[in-house]
């Protein structure tokens, strides 16, 4: 089941993705998707519905991120061996965990904007994992149950205010529109293996991110279990599981993104997103 | 004007506390502390109220956070200098910025839980100041007109998981019950100079720390002011401003908190917190 929400930013209402690739409303069976609404029992139960017997959306709405209430925007750092060679660092020993604030969330072709005073504006290509039901101290062999669904998220990050501007990437994580999700929240059900996915990248057609969460360092039940011994994890909030080679940060000559460019990103069985680049004004 | 939360957690109640140490119940006049409630227009006018026509609480009721709807709970870190010469770091030429995950958000008297696992958990008397109109963008001259209030925080820290387990504070600072807030959220009409307040914090009643706001290095206008070129903030946004010197981490030896330690700190015109230590179970 793909789940999405649609409609102006602030305003969204949830509706599914039908297999005939209408958008069909959701309203009548619950308020949004966030809180108990994203538990796996309650997520099936939205699957027995008959989607033609749901309102078809008329024309072509904006998407919004796909889960609503999200407290926890959870980042894992260096997390494909290649990426973190690109970067010039050693896979680190256990994950690195970085937050990006949950006011960059944004869906997933709202144009990107760069902040004032960057120059260093670049793209990341992630599988995120949305939280379905409290997490504390879980197993692996449990961590899945504890899953809503899959999205695609851009890390958008500054490297400059990342790693230039005086301890911790907080600041180059955090702008507005620094987090594209969506668009859609993909069910367990339809992911077989989540670690044998193809995820690209494309600036302005060329592509720049051309890999697999295949190659992923610390894999997705082990990073719900290791989070878990830190803090409790809870319905709504977003795990974004690192990113593979291709970032312009790694890229000799760097390169970074500007206004008129133009990001395309995707991830298989996930969709894809598109996305205007902007400056501030 | 003094803004609590009353009640259990999850389900707390807006209220006041009146000069005569009463709390009053403000459920009548706004569902809770957060969002537009939190405009200090909005505050100003629960100035008007008259104390002693609002219903009086009785009993003694655990106080939640002062404030809810806490989208970004930032920290600033190393802002005062003899805490980062405790700390064996320089003062950094601008702000350290990171983020503690807002499940970490607790009431002021509510346990401090030291999560499996932990050696080196550690105590930080903060000021906080929350947000009450949103931030974009501010010069320090406006930056104080977005302030809802102050409160005291305890930014609970585990060493070990922030500085010893691979990159980035985050994981050492998330923990549940690792953020203490309130008791109170106090106007700024109380608070003449923010940049003078003592501040202390006692283990077992011993004194550890005995700061002042006074040698904070970033001072709250300019804090504003930085934290929105990167990031909007909004209302119910927590900063906590760093800590003075003497915690744990900086002593030798090193001291850390057990179970059955009792945490007590406070600022002068923001209140007093008390917290039992409990080990997780």
């Amino acid at each position: 089941m793909k789940l999405l929400r649609y409609g102006p930013a602030g305003a969204e209402k949830p509706g599914l993705l039908a297999a005939d690739g209408t958008i069909r409303d959701l309203s009548g069976h619950l308020s949004d998707l966030s809180g108990d609404a994203l538990d796996p029992a309650a997520l099936a139960r939205l699957g027995d519905l008959d989607p033609a017997g749901l309102p078809e959306v008329s024309g072509d709405p904006r998407l919004g991120p796909p889960v609503a209430g999200t407290g926890k925007f959870i980042c894992i750092g260096l997390n494909y061996a290649d990426h973190a060679a690109e970067s010039g660092m050693d896979v680190p020993p256990e994950p690195v965990i970085f937050m990006k604030a949950t006011s960059a969330i944004c869906g997933p072709n709202d144009p990107i904007v760069i902040p004032r005073g960057s120059q260093k504006t670049d793209w990341e290509v992630e599988l995120a994992v949305i939280i379905g039901k409290r997490a504390k101290y879980v197993t692996e062999a449990e961590a899945m149950s504890h899953v809503a669904g899959f999205a695609v998220t851009n890390d958008v990050s500054e490297r400059a205010f990342q790693t230039e501007r005086a301890g911790q990437w907080t600041k180059g994580k955090s702008c507005d529109n620094f987090g594209q999700i969506g668009p859609w929240l993909v069910t367990p059900d339809e992911i077989a293996d989540p670690q044998d996915l193809p995820m690209w990248l494309r600036v302005n057609g060329e592509t720049m991110q051309d890999g697999s969460t295949r190659t992923m360092v610390y894999q997705v039940p082990f990073l719900i279990h290791y989070l878990s011994q830190f803090m409790t994890l809870h319905p709504g909030d977003v795990i974004s599981t690192g990113t593979p080679p291709g970032v312009g940060m790694g890229m000799k000559p760097q390169r970074f993104l500007k206004a008129g460019d133009v990001v395309e990103l995707g991830i298989e069985r996930l969709g894809s997103q598109r996305q205007d680049v902007v400056a501030d004004d």
